[in-house]
């Protein structure tokens, strides 16, 4: 008798793949920050002891903030409809990210983050329920969840909370994008009010990012969807697109398709996942800026967008100037829960992007338009910067 | 001039508290258990490697257990109806008590503990919101939340969720009664099934150390609340007391007050929070048992309890014989986590109770009938025996 060769074992397969042997067991743990070895301790942090501090809470609300983890501790919520370029995936399958935003808001940011998927894609729903949860945190950080309910999600419970709400995947891009976009126009002799800029994709993060734009200053910016330009000329637009066509392309009268915006453009901005054609790259201005941010095939290929444009950036790690949300959304809640910020302004966004374009400074060049995420700078530059927005704005509660 | 002198200072008397100091930024953190420090590690906990964990679970859910930290995380939610014996104090001034609870999970079962305090205190709202939010847990502990809605929150749950749902207030208190009463019995010569039984007070713990003494064979057993013993000649009893009254006194023949019950009574459990009178303490049984629970004050004060009682156990740490839920709900998580189970049934919690009474062995004497929550053999031991009995009730997964 021959034996049969061994069939493929997709558990072992697992067992030797780097990326789940570290996945195993999950990515973090809650820890204790007080001894509990002895009875008094114990009687400290728990009964008798713990009952004064519930009445003191309980007399003045406000001590929560200095006698409770709540003040230092985000929710990172998802329904797991837009998860990383993977879709809707469902709340169980997207915790492995929320698990790394998580580990990585402590690592960047010093605040801690629980990882909340939710078993509703309902827009009522989620917002009911993370408004119940809401006494918990300090803040709430949204993620993948798909437009355009996201928008409305996120417009409601800020409304309604007391506290940060933030969808990242939207203002954690801006940010960075912004800060990118500066000096990239820096480096290329432009400024952001006579700048063409196209933006290819109108999900969370395209209207962000066109937002954020505009509110800096700039004035010749189209978004480009599936069906082309987005003006109010167009059918059955969302509210959301709608109110940014009359923000953008009406303000220009600029219309047509990708190919009609590309054509003498100063800047692309790609957050769509779709690819541009050498040929419409071929046709922006002389010395343009590229930025793909699709992950992990840029809308267009960096090696390619070398070859017509000055600046490039993705999202990779594997090319220079890699747009990572990493650089933003730690700095802007350790900022934040530093003066006990009610909510993020727009001033409080356009400070974290001008410090992180800031830290860049002397070693500005094509190849270096942003800093690395393990610049130990980046988190405290962008916290400081954060936290006197907050109190110029008049959102800080100290 | 003469300085007129400071006046009280409540913010520096709580600075000057060990119990404020030990509270200051709460008791717990976040933490990675993976390396974070080069964009190898990025690419791995983060984009892009994360994105093939999260569709090995999308195609296979059951991964989650393995390559997430759901399997061994438990939600501690409360509505802040029913903290310690402070009442309805709202879900932020609860806070405390949960994270407490939070680090005793952790440091004495190995359990990731999050604690969520909820903005509702509508039975079908708190139904809703939990059910929503369980795809992030591997079980959820309700705590605090007050009777009779305890009863109708943790059944709804159970009936609707594959992960364990347990109520401590009720089952925590309930296991380690009958762990200590069953020693008790032992010291005094007494069988469980022979001796008369009064409980005062019908809620959570009441309901529960009811049922579980009648699954262990009591069959004497009264319970007596604010208007007597309950039996079902009382008009206007909620079903849950109903229930309760038909299987204990009505199956006796048993009425009147606590003065009636008392007298003969060959063991006494309060948690009701009440006082016992002296010379109805002195009506009972030679060589009775008293458990007085209530925290800080008990029912029978312990040093007027030992002239009438043989076994006195109370919930405090400065006498013998502390019943201490932290001997119950971290090793019965631990023991249901390590063989994935779906629930916590009748036969975990007396496995518990069973396992938990043994390990006092030869030093069983009246001072000694449970163990010290700081005995390291608790955990493994409750967390073995639940695990066994979880196997042997088809409610395992592995």
């Amino acid at each position: 008798m021959v034996a049969s060769p061994p069939s493929p074992d997709p558990v072992n397969a697992r067992a030797h793949d780097p990326v789940f042997e570290l996945h195993a067991g999950g990515k973090m743990e809650i820890a204790s920050t007080v001894p509990l070895s002895s009875r008094e301790d114990l009687s400290m942090a728990y009964t008798p002891g713990v009952a004064r501090v519930c009445e003191a809470i309980a007399a003045e609300p406000s001590l929560a903030d200095d006698y409770t983890w709540i003040s230092n501790t985000v929710a990172v919520v998802t329904d797991g409809t837009a998860v990383l370029g993977l879709g809707d995936i469902g709340p169980t399958a997207a915790m492995p990210v929320m698990e790394g935003k998580a580990v990585l808001f402590k690592q960047f940011g010093g605040v801690n983050a629980v990882p909340i998927c939710l078993d509703t894609t309902d827009t009522d729903e989620i917002v009911e329920t993370v408004a119940r949860l809401a006494p918990s945190f300090g803040g709430i950080n949204l993620e993948d969840i798909s437009a355009p309910r996201c928008f409305e999600i996120e417009q409601r419970l800020q409304d309604r909370l007391g506290i940060p709400v933030f969808h990242d995947d939207q203002h954690g891009t801006a940010v960075v994008v912004l800060a990118a976009l500066g000096n990239s126009l820096r480096v290329t002799g432009r400024s952001l009010d006579a700048a063409r800029v196209v933006i290819s994709g109108a999900g969370a993060a395209g209207v962000a990012v066109s937002r954020i734009l505009l509110a800096a200053g700039a004035r010749d910016l189209v978004v480009v969807d599936r069906q082309g330009v987005l003006s109010s000329a167009r059918e059955g637009l969302t509210p959301v697109k709608l109110s940014l066509a009359q923000d953008t392309a009406d303000a220009t009268g600029r219309h047509g398709g990708l190919v009609d915006a590309m054509e003498g453009a100063d800047v692309f901005i790609g957050v769509s996942g779709g690819s541009v054609p050498e040929k419409v790259v071929a046709s922006m201005a002389p010395d343009a800026v590229i930025f793909g941010l699709a992950n992990p095939q840029p809308e267009v290929h960096p090696d390619l967008a070398r070859r017509y444009a000055r600046v490039v950036a993705t999202g990779r790690s594997d090319y220079p100037n890699q747009i990572n949300n990493v650089l933003a959304f730690p700095g802007i809640f350790r900022g934040a829960f530093d003066v006990r910020a009610t909510r993020i302004t727009e001033g409080m966004k356009l400070a974290a992007a001008t410090a992180l374009a800031a830290l860049v400074a002397d070693d500005l060049n094509e190849d270096c338009v942003i800093p690395s995420p393990f610049d130990a700078r980046v988190g405290p530059a962008v916290a400081a910067a954060v936290a006197d927005a907050a109190r110029k704005d008049g959102v800080a509660r100290r």
